[in-house]
């Protein structure tokens, strides 16, 4: 169902002072940034090995992410699982009985296709399956 | 200084019912079970690639992650990175003013060796290092 662990989401208050800590001080280099409009966020995405550490910074308060620091403060927002047929790993989940978040799979960063399972039924873990974009 | 996601940890209230969503419903097989006393949990690891979700059940009430479940309910905890040198990984990130948990790295789950560093300097995400037994 999953081939890997993607990358982790941490949401952040101060983008510029998040990716100087990771880059500068974990040393992890900086490939990607991007404003996702309809998820209310910026993007920031971070190597490591194969995987990514994924920033977050909301773009106003009212967003998922600007809500999840308010309750929460900085930190750990989700992990994401990569496929390369996240229609079969959706459908899966949903045969599984799991509460989806996307019944369909999306757009998210780099034209990567995500979907997001409910943390009610995966033990608070908020969940993302991703597949990359096809070069 | 870290060579890929090792592993995810996330605490969680009810392990068997933890461990059969995991790897019945999100497919992920059950690799490896311990106790570590001296961490008061109880740990599972299941298989995502070369990666792993680890598990973590307290053995009581007043442990690191009995705690962490008092405050936040079951969900992600922390965040692993593999090294092939701890000490060195370890060195960097005290020398980059990190704040560190562990000054020395220790004993983690199959003989692993790990440290952890402090959440407050890691934009609030617990992160751990490690570095795999050799065989």
């Amino acid at each position: 169902m999953f081939g890997r662990i993607d990358h982790v989401g941490v949401a952040v208050e101060d983008l510029d002072g998040a990716v100087a800590l990771f880059s500068e001080r974990l040393g992890m280099p900086v490939e990607h940034r991007e404003t996702v409009q309809d998820q209310g966020v910026e993007v920031v995405l971070l190597g490591v090995g194969k995987s990514h550490v994924e920033l977050l910074c909301p773009l106003a308060a009212e967003t998922a992410v600007g809500r999840f620091l308010d309750r929460n403060g900085p930190g750990l927002h989700h992990v994401a699982y990569g496929t390369n047929d996240i229609q079969s790993a959706l459908d899966a989940a949903r045969a599984a009985g799991l509460r989806l978040i996307d019944e369909d799979p999306r757009t998210g960063v780099r034209n990567s296709r995500v979907a997001f399972l409910h943390p009610a039924s995966t033990s608070g873990v908020l969940t993302e399956l991703v597949e990359a974009a096809h070069p």
